[in-house]
């Protein structure tokens, strides 16, 4: 059996030295890494033809292999993720507050990183350039499980990383074991992973749903869930029309595949019959289909109705399902019911109802009149971003390099003990 | 089958009405509940009666009763627990920082509750009322599950609370099922609450070492560790020796039973000579035994030698273990590897070292010259503690008010989309 043991050792060794790294430091690492990745990009491309091979004898669709599929640009992309990952500030060090006691003791409160991260994902090979960059700059070692189908191109990838970190092992004390990939993708080596506790402080699995609940399921490592997204917007009494029906058309229909998209609406009754017929003809345009409550189909009598499985659901299509309402209060009612906890949005003129909104929402991002798709690292300004976090512990939301670090409290004193 | 889905359901149901309370609400609750412990304690202390009875008859040992039993004393010192979170100031509604994007969003991060959290222990009644306090004030909603020695105490507290929270039902809009516990103290009922991820934010073990492995391998619902604390104190070759024996007479003696007790030391050898003998004399008078490694049988034959076995066991006992390097670095990578990451301390008079140390330990707290045993939330001036977390992710160290909320992204446009 793959030797998770060793793999996870030496991470945690891996993850001691890295701590210790400077700011200017790992930015030569990881320049120098993305250096090699287009320099080496012969070799991964070799890896992921074998990999495409494969995946069209065993009939995979045109999508995934599409996605599984690396060109020179794309690797020259992945490299200019890395330079852009190195452009970003060091979290690692900030003191995030000092305080004295009264007995004399002085506690700082300072910014470290986590150790060592474990990520599964699917087969998207980027992620594996992406994820090495983020956990690096944040002085995490890596530990990497991919999907199977992009097993080749994975191996090439993480074999330029560490031969890119060997070359500059001396110079930084540095151990190329801070990235570490999993080359067995059985379902018992991954199983086995997710127990890693002794050596992986934090797991973090990126892909579907089916993935993810995977990882809850089975991971005695703590688990930050990423990505499921039922995103609401509630269209008050109060709400601009004018407003209101360009930001939901972007918010369904700018990338209906991802997780900050809305699949949902919520309309108080007092504007319903004016504004569905707006909203109608704006969404037969981007040939949306429209599923109602009862209420919506007395206005919009040809819709199909939506049922309570509709309301729970991520659709991730071009479908977004409808619910009117009373009052802001129920709206809020029916939006924690049924949300991941993700993205949602009021678009109102009222204040009122919008602190209402932004207070009685349990969900990471809650929006006062603008699209749910801003929940993301770039437009939050935080850069890259390992994923987007809807559970409540550590992280919430879009997460970057600070998400990726934990504190560490230092307490300097001149002998004092307890009485 | 105990019902455990209404339970969890009825519980995110008040986490929304509590999360909308104001400080001085959530205070006149609070005092309300400690006058309701005292003026009920007849009925607590007849339930206590029960599970002292119950106790005698299982023949369950002397020290475990004492744990169990409460007095009128110690009933006025839960309302006085109580009283002491309210006097403490609320975390929800901070602002943790505030920033504008290019397009005018204006983002802000603000603290908010979990929502649900859930507490497993064992069989201390007091935590019933310290647990719901903390997440009370931090405006969550708490399921509690005790052991079952304390059902029938644990029962008549909830009742009293519940009873208390009741009476200004009206005034706030307030539901008794902000506190919840589970009366069915079954194996099977157990499990099936570490499953209850839909409706559980979070889930904390408070116990030993076997109840914190069973939450973690069986919770699918994220759980903060607390408690395990295998800290050690490293004397550094420049340590003031008059300081080092006083704090390790400290750290190791002052409660033997807790988990900032220092239960091994670390020795530079330039300075074990020296220092060896001065510290067997100390700790001869306070009864505590001493295992060395090698070197420290060489300077003091008397002692047992001890194993890797102990270099990795939290003793909660009148022993210590310990070992010698040659460096600080040794001393840091040894720490490393044995520790619980909970709290470690260098005793020493090179600021140089004592970066290092603090640099290079992985643990929650870190201390220059002061004891282990300050790692407590009163010590560190946050107030009652649900516990001393130590794994890396969302809270480390003590665990206040404030470790028991979250944040929120609240972002006010004015109708922009993304492009």
């Amino acid at each position: 059996m793959f030797d998770l043991e060793s793999l996870g050792q030496n991470a945690v060794q891996a993850s001691y030295g890295l701590a210790r790294l400077s700011e200017q430091e790992k930015n030569k690492v990881l320049l120098h890494v993305a250096d090699a990745l287009v320099a080496q990009s012969k070799r991964i491309l070799q890896g992921n033809e074998k990999d495409i091979l494969a995946a069209k004898e065993n009939g995979i669709r045109e999508a995934m292999i599409d996605r599984l599929s690396l060109t020179k640009e794309r690797i020259e992309g992945m490299a200019e993720g890395i330079r852009q990952i190195a452009a970003l500030p060091d979290p690692v060090g900030e003191v995030l507050e000092t305080f004295e006691r009264p007995n004399g003791l002085q506690i700082s409160k300072v910014r470290v990183p986590l150790g060592v991260v474990g990520i599964i994902y699917e087969s998207r090979p980027n992620v594996t350039a992406d994820a090495f960059g983020l956990c690096f700059k944040a002085g995490n070692a890596v530990i990497l499980k991919g999907g199977k189908e992009a097993i080749h191109t994975n191996i090439a990838i993480v074999d330029v990383i560490r031969q890119a970190i060997r070359d500059m092992e001396k110079e930084f004390r540095l151990d190329e074991h801070v990235i570490g990939l999993i080359t067995d993708t059985s379902r018992e080596v991954t199983n086995a992973f997710m127990k890693l506790k002794q050596y992986v402080d934090v797991l973090i699995p990126r892909g579907g749903a089916g993935l993810i609940s995977a990882v809850v399921e089975n991971s005695t490592i703590p688990v930050i869930e990423t990505g499921t997204g039922n995103c609401h917007i509630y269209v008050d009494e109060y709400a601009d029309m004018e407003k209101a029906v360009p930001i939901i058309v972007n918010a369904k229909t700018q990338r209906v595949s991802v997780c900050n998209t809305c699949e949902s609406l919520v309309v108080h009754e007092a504007v319903a019959e004016k504004f569905l017929p707006l909203l109608q003809k704006a969404m037969a345009e981007k040939k949306v289909e429209l599923r109602g409550d009862a209420d919506c189909l007395r206005i919009l009598p040809d819709l199909t109705e939506a049922t309570e499985e509709d309301f729970m659901t991520e659709y991730l299509d071009y479908i977004l399902s409808m619910k009117t309402v009373s009052s802001v209060e129920e709206a809020i009612e029916h939006i924690n019911r049924c949300s991941t906890k993700h993205s949602e949005a009021i678009i109102t003129e009222s204040e009122e109802h919008a602190n209402q909104f932004l207070q009685g929402i349990s969900s990471a991002c809650v929006y006062v009149n603008a699209s749910t798709r801003f929940t993301d690292g770039f437009e939050f300004g935080f850069g890259a971003e390992i994923g987007i976090s809807n559970q409540k512990l550590h992280a919430r939301g879009p997460m970057g390099l600070r998400e990726m670090t934990t504190y560490q409290y230092r307490i300097k004193g001149n002998g004092q003990i307890r009485c």
